[in-house]
């Protein structure tokens, strides 16, 4: 599995209007055609929006969210591990950006080049940065002079460019897409190899934990190992409609290479030269793809409720010469016992819209549980819950309220989970033959 | 003293070789050579790296904690405000870019364009942001349909490239920085001009409450409004040794002109067709510049306990025969004792490095307090604290050790704004005559 790449998935590269109005269903289901359902659920549930500039896209409230979610785990755990944040230049000088041969033979031709500012031509044109090892680099150089400056732990939150021309697809494949890199230098190769796999660990966490996708921990091939690095370990996932598996995060040991290249040298204890052992680790939007791929179905989008920035939506269902009153005060009190409690929820009480379309539009955008509160709810002090994972509809009673719904989050977190897993482990087959692996 | 931009400041425009090791003290002082001064305390204190390309820094992790301080309580004021955040692309496309007359020309000169990817030219020549109205309203005019979809308020946390050539300086001025750009649009003029100033407030209290920098809020006049908006404020902060105000941030009202030109339309409760209001606003990592030229001494920098990342330093002071061990534990339980109160605190227990040389280290990083452990404070169950602002040492019992570190850390941040305030006062004359302010 390790190392197939998601080439083909989507299939959104072109840009497209997605003609249906949000949140009122979608024109393909998931199994008859799994490219035009993937760009239909990301706009229609309101993550992403088409963008003029083919292979960019802008990432909309509804996906921001959920990366924010991440990045505040991910970035106080590095912090624990002492890695500080920075930030580097975008742009690279072209002699720095060729020094490392294979490396910049890996990139060249995604390379997005800067010749022009207003009126006048550059002296000297000028790279957008696709990765940060060279633009670092020369400064780890600068800064590591003696084997207290070492280790040295620095991470980045930006964009980067990679300007591909093949099948650009929203999260998965883009020209410009945000993520995290951490660039790491030590005084031995057990300090590098120790930290490769405790990042790895971390790349396992957000996709199993947070986004309830299995993964599958792995070393790539020589062919398929980051260019100018020593090895490569990744999380790979698996996108049951393609068959395929798609690389989820890297953390890779670059070894001594770039330490040559750029001269990282520092005195030792004994007073000795010593050159410095480097890693580099990064994950980025595509996390979000891979969720949307996983776990949706064929009303929308479906959220874990770890990265759901709503997850619980509560809907007033008033019939006629109902208590209206006594409902939508029951939706308010309801969202405030669950926020006091720490759950992330809403009220949609906006008026023109039936009950029966606010279902839709929030199960197109994945809101893990819907509330609905009646007249009979409000009759016998309850609520309806139904889960958005597999449809299920229970009555609780509001004193219970906090108790039941943080477990069914619960439940929904582990079940998507189960069911990823299994898919997944469906698609492999033992194979005892060459003719049955062929 | 509005809009009086910081033109000459610094004079770091050239890259240039720091040649003092770190934390070894200033070859100028603040008042002989303050451009010169203002680089290397950047440098020095490890807050920046000048770049191979001009007009680029590296911000080390000491600057960027202070930005990620900032960041934390902005995101989280606009946030209450419902403000949402989002990422729009790097690249804008020409024909967009060029839709707003008198906003294309006050930015045309400092746009760069990508031209090439790998070894192929592109068909159309692509721009990089200067700023995002450009990007971000086409899809304003898409997504606001009604009056149910306003107010729509968004943010985003990014670099924006602006190519100048005059007088480059880290922070003040530079060709690509980081900021955030709100952009906001409401049904009335009322509710647009109430967030102007509710956003203006907020950069107010980052100057004055954080940075411990007093601001004058105001409007700008037409002359220096924002290119293509109704009317722009801004706070404006002043730097006594170049005698000049500086633009802090700015909170802009668009009024309808970029909504007439992107067709920002909606339908109102009465059905009528209506034209929206808008705003937008945003503060960069100047705030970090302003701070450093306003604070900085000759010793170095100067920083507010609120924004300081380590806003205490403990450094063992043991002399010859002393209880070394004894110095050390003690250091360690003072840090201890002092994060567990929820201060931030560190040891510095280098070896090999003189107490006298990390009191310079510290000093010229700008931490707020020292505390010193020698074998006196140790018999006498005490710590001797200096304050970073103006020299003062105190000696304090162990007993009452969080109490009045928490008070003189109160003190340092009152301390700083009150002396800016006057200084800044007793730049400014009350001139009754037309030869006086000529």
């Amino acid at each position: 599995m390790a190392g197939e790449e998601q080439k083909k998935s989507g299939g959104g590269g072109k840009k497209k209007e997605v003609k249906k109005e949000t949140g009122l269903g979608l024109s393909f289901t998931k199994d008859e055609n799994f490219g035009e359902w993937y760009s239909e659920v990301i706009v229609n549930s309101e993550m992403i929006e088409y963008y003029d500039i083919s292979g960019c896209y802008i990432l909309r409230p509804w996906a921001m969210s959920i990366w924010e979610i991440m990045q505040t785990f991910f970035d106080a755990e590095i912090k624990k591990m002492k890695v500080k944040n920075c930030y580097f230049p975008l742009f690279v000088s072209p002699g720095v950006l060729q020094k490392e041969k294979d490396h910049i033979e890996g990139f060249a031709p995604e390379v997005a080049w800067v010749t022009k500012s207003g009126e006048s031509d550059l002296e000297v044109p000028i790279a957008i940065r696709p990765t940060s090892e060279t633009v670092m680099y020369p400064y780890y150089s600068k800064w590591i002079r003696g084997h207290r400056d070492l280790p040295l732990k620095l991470n980045q939150w930006c964009n980067v460019v990679r300007w591909e021309f093949s099948n650009p697809t929203p999260f998965i494949r883009s020209r410009e897409f945000l993520w995290q890199e951490g660039h790491t230098a030590f005084a031995t190769k057990e300090e590098a190899d120790a930290e490769v796999l405790q990042i790895l660990e971390l790349y396992r966490c957000i996709y199993e934990e947070f986004l309830a996708i299995p993964v599958t921990k792995g070393r790539k091939s020589e062919l398929e190992k980051f260019a100018g690095g020593l090895y490569t370990t990744s999380v790979e996932a698996f996108i049951p409609n393609t068959g395929r598996g798609i690389q989820g995060a890297t953390s890779h040991c670059l070894g001594q290479n770039f330490a040559k290249m750029f001269e990282i040298n520092y005195e030792n204890e004994k007073g000795e030269k010593a050159m410095v052992w480097q890693n580099s680790w990064a994950y980025s939007t595509r996390t979000i793809g891979v969720m949307v791929m996983v776990h949706g179905d064929n009303k929308g989008l479906v959220l874990p409720p770890k990265v759901a920035a709503l997850q619980v939506i509560v809907i007033p269902v008033p019939y006629k010469d109902a208590d209206t009153q006594g409902i939508f005060d029951a939706c308010a009190a309801t969202v405030a016992t669950l926020s006091e409690a720490g759950i992330r929820a809403e009220a949609d009480l906006r008026e023109n819209y039936s009950p029966g379309w606010k279902y839709s539009n929030w199960e197109m955008k994945g809101v893990p549980l819907r509330v609905e509160i009646g007249p009979r709810d409000l009759a016998n002090n309850q609520v309806r819950v139904v889960r958005r994972d597999n449809g299920e509809k229970t009555d609780i009673s509001r004193v219970f309220l906090v108790e039941q719904v943080k477990g069914m989050l619960d439940k929904i977190q582990h079940n998507l989970f189960d069911v990823a897993k299994q898919k997944r482990d469906a698609c492999f087959e033992v194979v005892k033959t060459w003719d049955g692996f062929c």
